[in-house]
């Protein structure tokens, strides 16, 4: 691998000054007092660990009442909590799916729900970015038990996937769906529900969610949403599930205190969007190629690997954090650097944003 | 499935008074103090979560600490730290193999090494279970890249892998092996180094091994340990290493003030192999089919999954936690109850443990 493309581990100290445009962390919950304090009660009093399989001893009280705040606040009759987000997609598709089944899988879908075909063994549709019409078309070929699979905003993009329409060519074909709603969550629908439960589809009988506590609720672990049955089956077939330990009392204690202050302060998710859709206005108006925002991940195209990974490194030097995304982890070859906005993001934060990224932005 | 085979989950409180032979906290450390303390301080210094990929913001300080830290203690160049020990299998396995490697591998691994396996795309020879001879015939079929897998102590029956002799067979055909520490890490080795260490493996050039922070370590999460250019490779390739969320502090915190402890308390290690000695010797003394634990888990043989189930049941209800493995979790399909030993056992658990464990045996 060319020097420049290899990627190198640079820990954060605890007291990291640069302005971050890089975490996931949308609504600036992670530090939050009220947050961090629920995760470290959580091990007080259930210790760090959660010592075995939820099957054995590794089920607390405490992820049961995540499990049932979850999916009431996301409107699934079920929730089942795993160690991580991959877990839980890995989880999802191989527990929905199986050998003699179809999976119909968006060209941009996250690692872990491609990793969760290949697990599968199902067979793989691989069909167009964000194309109702190309899952209908893969569907009407196949004819037995299928399933639909896709982000619910691309991560790396940070488009949102048309589910509407993808849900209706599903039903016309009697195959489910299942949406990763790992960016959606606490960004986009009432109050930060998700983008399923802004389509409608929360709760639907052919419906299952998967979401990230990692992301917009400031922690660790994935949850699988769904019917109660879809549910029950993964607690019973879901490898990730079965043999994994549960996830540490801390995690859920965070992400649990992090759903409840995103329930008492709902105007958190709409403030998120509001401050990708300024970011991407003003790299916009200063001429850099940003993609329009449909939740928080605003991605701007670098002309190279090379041109976009000195980018990030000049901003960094400038005091500002950003993503850079490359071949191989981006689907489509195109390098980009990948902003994301905050909750907590000032006007301020924002214009020094983009005048650092205007100013080290590589001259086309 | 047959009713009574569904599992049900069955949420602990937190001040649930069963007597835990269940649990993989061999150590006794999930709640200790200090342990609980280190994972706490984590939250509030480091926040709830990691915020991102570790190779983006979600790398912190303390990960770089435990990384140095576990691969000293362990005795490898190197380390890498991920959200989960089925993560760190995941990744080491792909990482390690790819289409055109052939992997051979024990029928008695762990599902996470099974997963592994099945995402790698390597070809896969699946060897009779602790046999080298196998695994010497398998390579020597093939003749191109291979790698070994082998859990280092079997999770279901708690018998150790021969691990000498696997390292001779592969390093005959220049084959690479990667042992899964999981339940040797803090039990077995001098102060709790691991089985890698104590088969006189550790930091070999040709010799990988992966560890969960779930067990001994009392936390979450799992680690690579390896060559420093091994672990290089992961960073740049490994799918649940990059597309996932980094550790949470808290875990982070938790599993490295358990591994400090553990240094300098290394009578723990040796006590918990005492306590499984004693627990199995009793066992046997009172007639029940137990297996010789070469760590810390005793299985005890059932009849049947109905028999284990019940057995299960009547422990609990007279006081005692007791796991029960059964098709189709177990790879030969034979139901037994998996006892765990700790080091904070007193003879008077042992004792209870044992009567109760009589009282409920099915009859034969
Ligand atoms: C779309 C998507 N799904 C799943 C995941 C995995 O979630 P986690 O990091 O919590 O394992 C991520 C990112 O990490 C993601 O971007
Ligand atoms: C042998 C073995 N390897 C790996 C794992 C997975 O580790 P973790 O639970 O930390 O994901 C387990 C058990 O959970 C195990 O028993």
């Amino acid at each position: 691998m060319h020097a420049g493309l290899r990627r190198a581990l640079r820990p954060r100290s605890a007291s990291c000054e640069l302005l971050d445009l890089a975490s996931n962390d949308y609504l600036g919950l992670a530090r939050h007092p009220l947050v961090t304090r629920a995760a470290a009660q959580a091990a007080h009093r259930w210790g760090a660990g959660a010592t075995g399989s939820r099957l054995v001893t590794g089920s607390i009280e405490l992820h049961a009442t995540l499990e049932a705040e979850l999916a009431a606040f996301c409107g699934f009759e079920a929730a089942l909590v795993l160690s991580s987000g991959y877990a839980a997609n890995l989880a999802a598709v191989t527990a929905l799916t199986g050998p003699g089944a179809l999976v119909v899988s968006d060209a941009g879908n996250h690692a872990s729900l491609i990793d969760g075909c290949r697990l599968s063994r199902a067979r793989k549709a691989v069909v167009a970015h964000a194309d109702p019409a190309a899952v209908d078309a893969a569907l009407s070929a196949h004819g037995g038990r299928a399933l639909t699979i896709t982000d619910a905003v691309f991560s790396v993009d940070g488009d949102a996937a048309p589910l509407p329409a993808l849900a209706a060519a599903c039903r016309r074909h009697g195959a489910g769906l299942l949406v990763d709603d790992a960016h959606g969550l606490g960004v986009l629908g009432d109050g930060g529900r998700g983008a399923v439960a802004a389509a409608g589809l929360a709760g639907a009988p052919d419906t299952v969610a998967t979401v990230t506590l990692s992301k917009s609720l400031g922690s660790q672990g994935g949850a699988v949403l769904g019917p109660a049955r879809v549910i029950e089956h993964l607690v019973n077939t879901a490898r990730t599930f079965i043999f994994d330990t549960g996830l540490a009392p801390a995690a859920a204690g965070g992400a649990l205190g992090a759903l409840r202050l995103l329930r008492r302060e709902p105007e958190r998710a709409a403030r998120t969007g509001e401050a990708a859709a300024a970011l991407y206005h003003r790299l916009t108006a200063a001429g850099l190629a940003a993609v329009r925002p449909d939740a928080a991940v605003v991605a701007v195209r670098a002309p190279s690997p090379d041109a976009a990974v000195r980018w990030a490194a000049d901003c960094r030097a400038a005091g500002l954090l950003v993503g850079c995304f490359r071949p191989p982890s981006v689907p489509d070859g195109v390098s980009r650097l990948r902003l994301t906005a905050r909750a907590d993001l000032t006007d301020a934060h924002l214009h020094t944003a983009v005048r650092i990224l205007t100013a080290t932005a590589p001259r086309g």
